[in-house]
């Protein structure tokens, strides 16, 4: 396997809602190649699907029951500490329950976590350390 | 917010093993950023970071309980049906556990699914109406 992930899907109750969320509220962009049970949105490289929860479990061959902490997060990485605030003030309005507060963290940054309408949880974080390029994407060594 | 994600972060119950799994099994080459409790793995401009379960979940300040299907699934694309079966058998011989074995599937692709060390599920699959760059990153309209 090369390095490489090309798809994040997400499962979600009310595909309309999340659509809601991600396209009219974040302003992210759907591809055409979008179905009516499906929808993409092209990121830097990979691609975000929304897909009813349910489907997504039985496309994958397991029970689509599960609750609590899903083990996995997504995070978004900001210029600035300013930017994370931005974020968080922005995405409350549309809704999303800010389940950590913008704050200093011990690591040196300075980060926020947000959960989407299905409770996904995304981090908002500046990380001083890091190098972001023009696109917004991560430059690690 | 831009349309972009610059984390993917797998909690995880033993980071040896699973930093096992994804460098010396599947080659992926970790960051020179990694440090003794958080490894990262640059992809195709986003970055996959393994860190321990718990410390995720206190991280988010959400309780680190929860079982079952966790909603979000990532999806390696390949370039071909036989890619996928080599993928698939690789990953079993590293002990993945196969969840839906390679087979053609209801929207015209061949698809397969498996758990790494703690569960996160992946798809391996070749969709045949998707054209793939050089880099192996999906191209949508």
């Amino acid at each position: 396997m090369n390095p490489r992930i090309n798809i994040i899907t997400l499962g979600v109750a009310d595909l309309e809602r999340s659509i809601d969320f991600y396209e009219k509220g974040l302003g992210w962009k759907r591809s055409q190649a979008s179905q009516d049970d499906i929808v993409f949105f092209p990121l830097n490289g990979i691609v975000l699907a929304l897909y009813p929860r349910d489907a997504l479990a039985n496309d994958a061959c397991v029970e689509a029951t599960g609750h609590g902490f899903s083990g996995m997060t997504l995070a978004y990485n900001t210029a600035s500490e300013h930017e994370v605030d931005q974020v968080i003030a922005a995405v409350e309005r549309l809704g999303a329950t800010i389940v950590k507060r913008p704050q200093k963290v011990f690591w040196g940054g300075y980060s926020s976590y947000f959960r989407d309408p299905d409770g996904h949880l995304f981090e908002v974080a500046y990380n001083p350390f890091w190098e972001l390029d023009s696109n917004g994407n991560v430059l690690l060594p």
